[in-house]
Formats: C-alpha cells, sequence, structure tokens
C-alpha cells in the first residue's frame, strides 16, 4: 500500500494512556459501522484491562500461549473457543441478548462445542440412542406460538451423552452420528422419540480450558440434561436444553446454563401413554410444551432491551440491520 | 469432583445482569490473589464488552472461528496471537507498563513475533547478515547506566530482515539463523557489527490477522527498523528497536512501535571510523548509546505508577510481588 493513501494523523511515540485513541482512530478507516463499534469497546476493554490490572510481560506471553494452545486442540469435532466461551459465561450472555425470550416462551441456553451438522432424520417413535447401557427413556414433547397455536414442520436438532457421559464425536472411532437426530413436529405440534436418560458429565477436561479449570479449583461437570434447537423460518432460532431435578451439579454447572423453566422430573408412562407410545407401563417418560417466539416479537424485543441497557449505559446508539451502531452526531 | 465439595452458593437462573458477579464468585475459590484479580478483570470487561455492543451469536461465532484460525496457523516460527496483540495495540501497552523508563534511560518497544533462540553468539565487527543485496551498514553503539557507568558482557539479542523484507524464519527451506546474533558489550560498554540497512516490510498478512487488517483498509507495514534485546542480571530486561528518520511508514506503524527517541539516522563513517572500524570511507554507519535501568529503579518505578494508575481508577490496590492485587478490607 502506498504510504501516500494512509489518511490517519501521523502516530509516534504512543504512550499508555494515548494508545488506545489512536488503535481506534486507525481501525476507523474501516467503513463498517457495525464492526467499527464492535471493535472500539473490544479495543478499549482490553487495554482498560491491562491497565487496570498492569498486566506484566510474563503474564501477557502466558495468556497468548494459551489461546495459542486452545487454537491448536480444535478440530472438526472439538471446539476448544466454545468451551472457553462457555466456561467464562460468555456464552450464556451471548444467548441472553441476542434470544431474548417475552414471558411464556422457552428459555434458551448454552449451544456447548457437540452440535453436528451430520445428524440422521428421524420418524416419530424412532431410537436416536443406541446405547445397550443407557436407561431407556421415552420423550414426548409439544411445540406451540405464542398464542397457543401448534407450529408443524419445524427442524428439531437434538443430541446427548452416552450412558458413560460421552458424545459420539468424543471417539476417536466415530464412523457415523449417534445419540443424535434430527426430528419434524407433526401438524399437532408433537414431536417423540426414543432416548436414554441422561447423565452428568464433565465437559472435556484435557486441554487448556480443563487446566484452566483445575487451577481454579472448579470442577468441570455438567448436569444431566439434553439438547434440543429449533428452527423454522419466521421464529427465532431456538437453542435450549432440559435439564434433571436434583442433579448434584444442578446448581454449580460448569458453563452456567441451568435454568429453572428448563429444569424437569423424569416421570413414569402410565397405561394410556404406555399402550399410545408401546412402551411397557411405568417406562421412563420426558415430557416438555416449548414455545417459540416469532422472529418479529424477537427482535421488536432485542431492540427494545438494546435501547434500555444503552441509554442507561449512556452511549446514544441506533439500530441498523438489528444491532446497535452509535449515534452520528 | 464430589460435588458436596462445591463451596460455592447456589447458581441458576444467570441472566444478562447477575452472570458477571456469578463467574466471579465461581473463579473466587482460586487461591492466587493475582490470578483471581486478573481474571475478575478479564470476565468484567468480556462480559461488558458483550453487553455494549449487544454481541449478536453470529457475531460471537465469526470471533470465536477467528481465534481459532489464529491459534492454527501459529507454528513453531510464527506467533500469529502476538502478531494480533501487536495490531491491537496491546503490545505496545503492556511493554510501556511492565518496562517503565525513567528519563534518560532508553525507551522499550514492541517484540514482535520474530524473535528466536537459535541466534549465534557473534564477536564484534562480525557480519551478521549474509544477505549479498543488502547494504552493507556498520554499527557501533555504546551501553551505560543511568549514572553514565559503562555496562560490560550483556547478553544482546539483535535481528533484522534481509533486503527484500523478511526474517530468516519466513523461509521455509531455513536451516539455521541469518540476520540475526547475539553479542557481549566490552568492558567500555561498547558492541560493533556488520550488518544491512534496514528496509520496511509488512508483517506477515495471509493469516486471519493480515485479513482483519485489510478489512479495516490498514496497511501491514513497519517502517525500517532493526530490534535489539539486552539481558544482563541486576539490569530490567530491555526489548527495544531503532527506527530509521524519514521512512515512509515511520507515522503509520502497523504495530505502533516507533518512538522519536529511537529514531535514527543513517550516517557515514569519516576517516577515524573507517579507520578504526576497517571499513572504506563513507560506508554507512548507524551508531547509538543505548542506556539500561537497573532492576531496582524499574521496580520501584512500576510499583509507583501502578499505584498513582490505580488509585486515579480508585481501585485500592497492594503491590504482592511487584504485581497489584486488591487490597483486603
Amino acid at each position: 500500500m502506498d504510504p501516500s493513501q494512509v489518511k490517519i494523523p501521523p502516530m509516534k511515540d504512543l504512550t499508555v494512556d494515548n494508545i488506545t485513541e489512536n488503535v481506534i482512530r486507525i481501525n476507523s478507516l474501516c467503513e463498517d459501522a457495525r464492526m467499527k463499534y464492535v471493535l472500539e469497546r473490544l479495543v478499549t476493554h482490553l487495554h482498560d484491562f491491562v491497565r487496570e490490572t498492569r498486566l506484566s510481560s510474563d503474564e501477557w506471553m502466558t495468556g497468548l500461549r494459551f489461546l495459542t494452545e486452545v487454537g491448536q486442540i480444535c478440530t472438526d469435532v472439538r471446539q476448544e473457543f466454545i468451551l472457553l466461551s462457555d466456561v467464562l459465561g460468555l456464552s450464556i450472555l451471548v444467548d441472553s441478548i441476542d434470544h431474548p425470550k417475552p414471558a411464556g416462551s422457552t428459555d434458551g441456553t448454552v449451544l456447548g462445542p457437540f452440535h453436528t451438522h451430520d445428524a440422521e432424520e428421524m420418524r416419530a417413535g424412532d431410537a436416536m440412542s443406541h446405547d445397550p447401557s443407557g436407561e431407556p427413556l421415552l420423550v414426548v414433547c409439544s411445540l406451540r406460538d405464542m398464542h397457543g397455536r401448534p407450529i408443524d414442520n419445524v427442524k428439531i436438532d437434538i443430541w446427548e451423552t452416552d450412558s458413560s457421559g460421552h458424545y459420539d464425536v468424543q471417539y476417536p472411532g466415530r464412523e457415523g452420528p449417534d445419540g443424535r437426530c434430527i426430528m419434524r413436529s407433526d401438524r399437532d405440534g408433537i414431536f417423540w422419540f426414543k432416548a436414554i436418560t441422561p447423565v452428568p458429565y464433565p465437559i472435556p477436561h484435557d486441554g487448556p480450558v480443563g487446566k484452566l479449570l483445575k487451577k481454579l479449583h472448579r470442577h468441570p461437570y455438567r448436569p444431566s440434561h439434553m439438547h434440543f434447537m429449533f428452527e423454522k423460518e419466521g421464529y427465532d432460532h431456538l437453542i435450549t436444553a432440559l435439564y434433571l431435578r436434583n442433579d448434584p451439579y444442578e446448581t454449580s454447572d460448569a458453563v452456567f446454563g441451568v435454568k429453572d423453566s428448563l429444569t424437569v422430573d423424569i416421570g413414569k408412562a402410565g397405561p394410556d401413554i404406555a399402550q399410545k407410545y408401546s412402551v411397557p407401563e411405568g417406562h421412563a417418560l420426558l415430557t416438555y410444551d416449548f414455545v417459540l417466539v416469532s422472529d418479529a416479537e424477537t427482535s421488536e424485543l432485542r431492540a427494545k432491551n438494546s435501547k434500555i441497557a444503552l441509554d442507561k449505559l449512556g452511549r446514544k446508539v441506533q439500530i441498523v440491520n438489528g444491532l446497535p451502531v452509535p449515534e452520528l452526531d
């Protein structure tokens, strides 16, 4: 690049006190207002973090080495940066902001690092888990909108661990998906399938994130749960999970995902259910009524929340493409 | 880990408003006061960044993918996270805080990602660059303490690019170091060697950091410079560089490293110098007088600066092992 094309004021002799404004100024050559705003806040917070901690060169290098290790352990089936985001509470925070839920709708929670894109479509009643050691579980759910109307043909991704607490992708010899499936809701908004009762399990803790947790004396466990992801045009993408009540880790989830509204009891199939779904009486049963929010309702609530939160912070913003950027003077 | 050993208050139903305090609380199980403080500030700033930008799930995923790519491109001879830290102005900020310089001493600047640990020890007058296309340069420097006394036997790491603007480690077939050496100052504090005149060059921009710069319409160039690193027990580790005056990128360095006090003119060897160092008259010449600070002086200044800065921010701290931690109530 021709240096005569550099359209920023000269920068030299940058100090603890003027480096931040200069980095923001040079980044502001970018014409994408949203990216500019995100980077301005990122640079400000990273610099303030360094200034407030008086971060040492050794600590800085330790941090960069840690991030390098986090990146290097990632593979197609292991996403250690999601894990890091999860254990720092960032994932649940982003989900809460981007997918706000009006009262009466189903809460969202963390995606986690184990969703894949190769789950098979299954039909109502199919078994998604083939682990013979798992405790068989019948799952019967309904899906409605905020007005109580059934929603049909929603694509539902479901995934859970096997009875030893491992997802299929955690086995080196994995040849295909297991413990996961894609279902579609029927015209009554119902979907049902056979699974196994979820068990608590540690998030992968043989890598840098596990070492960090150990150093912090934090356990790596997640309480028993089953993941669900709902997708249909016109509805806000819902990533959620159901948690088992009274799990030993119910109130100390390593990734902060548990919500009371998503906590369920495992029941027993009575005679009617047993007959209708062809399981023995007394068979373990999980039921849940999910409520999806429309895109329009979510957008409105998201924009309203953004405006309120940023007003409170004294930041004047406008919402462009659904996301805040600073108001022009 | 036995869940009954979890010694934190129950956490559930975490929201935009209470997630931060809960993450800080669970991290506070760690008994290392400094690590606790660093993480508390990190979590606070990361969460505030997300809250202020209302970061979307898509942006979050884009960010995690970017960090993953940064980690994955790193090798023994390429450190993309240092590069990222450099272009965000973090590296120069950390150096300024950790290695404060009293008036009269030599300023520090960014280390950059190209220092290696395999440079050969050379003797006074040796040639550190073997690039036949480089413009030969005689470098004659002195090294003194804050009282003007010469410092002998300092280990000095020196490195620069070849005449095409590439460090040795950027060549795939690299068999050993070139354009780098280790010298020792003599009893008069003098060290001298033969090098080539530095040229401007782009930082590696074929990776994720280069793509980021491009998106921001920032050029990846660094002005012509030569790196120096000084090490001797009792003296604060000095990482610095000398920059050539009137370089086209002098005031827009991609990594914010240029300082006026480190900017030099290339001179010409007069008859005395030419004879003394066995070069032709008129040979390109770079001279500089470096001034090192003792560890004790640096520690004192660092602690004083920390105290002042944190008082200004309203944070009550005590200095433990040279670094601030919150004062106990």
